[in-house]
């Protein structure tokens, strides 16, 4: 790593890019913002973060409308919705430098791929955000509960450089954790993903406690579950034994939640479709394994989906 | 059968109801309709059957307040929501006599075994209704398509009188035709019913011509399909090979329907959520069939259900 701080941007400053960015800016990072709706509030206002354990408030936040006002960063956090990824062609490349590091903190499967097509396979990480988060209005977000991080490499095993970036969030009071297998703990996120982000929406727009109470509503999640550690393994991923049960566990703890997809649906906004549900389906499939519940839940999202846009 | 004509009462005034009654009543038969809400309006006004086919207009309905007021009749049809059938066990007593025959129209599984455990088996007959109606309004209802009655007895084969009731049907108009097997004909018809009446829902409020043209939700439809035709086959009813080939082809001439369920769902009505997808699914899981895309569906129609009433 080089002596001098990093440099680093964020594109998509929803929930997940404030609240990260957010407490890297907090920590004294060099971080940039790169906006579109919400920057000349967050010029004006910075950006706070409403919690119960935490409350903190960026009161001068680097805040930018295009990337070519920001340059050539070390690291690129990207926290914009999947469904925008095609905006990246644009907004990504005044950011590069030949060593410049692009760490997708987005949801599912087939982001790390996207950036490796476009930008090269060597500069992808991939981050994994265990959080619940509300997103207020631009730069308000509230912090329901979790907050760790974990990061990995796209193509192979940790290096230096992803010490260093995990380092980067941990000197800034965000837990993180390096993972040695960035696909596999993909998977093993979907396991919850996959039930609780669906389930939420299709069943009516209840919350996570709600799937929990409702003996039928259980047994569905957990047998989406299954399927996902099922199609997991056809990919080459053997989750841990108890991946659905710590799952069950932390769900309990999180009360009456919604999940920032049913938010979305609920404001009209589009789903991470393909990305959460088909792209890991597919996936599956190629592997030789059938999800006839997973199927199912992905015809229904992407028909809600459709007519919500 | 005796020779003085039938004494007939319809429970439940519906679109089901009001058209199978209306076109005995045109038929000439001699036919009491038992009335909650709308009595009074068609009290005056009559009964309207719009469609591309057939229009007709009963202007002096024979129409009661109460089962007291009808009497005892030779045979009741029981047009009611299934979610009412409590209602019965005051609404039918008074109309019967000593070899009073029941004949329920109702929707899915488990009418029958209500009625047989309440009034005796020995009465007990059931009819399936393949027909498209909308109800406008109390006594107006419009006829999309179809409009065939299959009936058998609940208890065993064929009887005189099973023959009988079909031909007071036939000689009013109606295609009716009588089944040797009437739980081998419901699960039949539930082949049609649990992907479609479920899926126009759960989907979001789509027609039956969206599932057709959307691959995957046409792939779930089938699916599901064949997974009631294996539940079918646990519960020891082998469906003609072709079944849901059948069912797919007349859906394709159905145009932009939207089931009567998702009618009612709209309209904040209540589900027939049990009868339909809740009872199959555990005849089928007692017969030792897994079925996890009914299971899937029925805690999802089962949420909205609730967050409905």
């Amino acid at each position: 790593m080089p002596a001098k701080p990093l440099r680093i941007a964020v594109v998509g400053t929803g929930a997940i890019g404030s609240f990260y960015g957010g407490k890297l800016a907090h920590g004294g990072r060099n971080v940039h913002f790169l906006l579109r709706s919400g920057f000349a509030k967050i010029k004006r206002s910075g950006i706070r973060i409403r919690g119960r354990k935490e409350n903190f408030h960026i009161a001068r936040v680097q805040a930018y409308e295009t990337a070519d006002a920001i340059g050539p960063c070390d690291l690129v956090m990207i926290a914009l919705k999947v469904t925008n990824n095609e905006a990246l062609l644009q907004l990504i490349p005044p950011l590069l430098h030949p060593h410049t590091i692009l760490l997708t903190l987005q949801n599912g499967l087939g982001n790390e791929d996207f950036l490796a097509r476009h930008f090269g396979a060597n500069r992808v990480m991939g981050g994994l955000c265990f959080i619940c988060l509300n997103r207020i209005s631009p730069g308000l977000i509230e912090h329901l509960g979790y907050g760790y991080l974990t990061i990995g490499e796209f193509t192979g095993p940790p290096k230096p450089r992803t010490r260093a970036v995990v380092r980067e969030f941990q000197e800034s009071g965000v837990a993180c954790r390096i993972v040695d297998n960035l696909m596999q703990e993909r998977w093993g996120k979907l396991v919850w993903n996959i039930p609780f982000n669906g389930l939420t929406i299709a069943a009516g727009g209840i919350t996570t406690e709600d799937i929990l109470q409702d003996d039928s509503l259980h047994s569905a999640a957990l047998a989406l579950m299954n399927e996902v550690i099922e199609g997991a393994k056809s990919c080459g991923y053997n989750l841990p034994a108890d991946v659905a049960v710590e799952h069950m566990k932390r769900t309990e703890t999180m009360g009456a939640y919604k999940p920032s997809t049913l938010l979305d649906f609920e404001a009209g906004r589009a789903l991470e479709v393909e990305a959460i549900w088909g792209e890991p389906l597919r996936r599956a499939q190629t592997g030789g394994t059938a999800m006839p519940r997973l199927e199912q839940l992905y015809a229904l999202l992407k028909s809600l989906n459709a007519r919500r846009e």
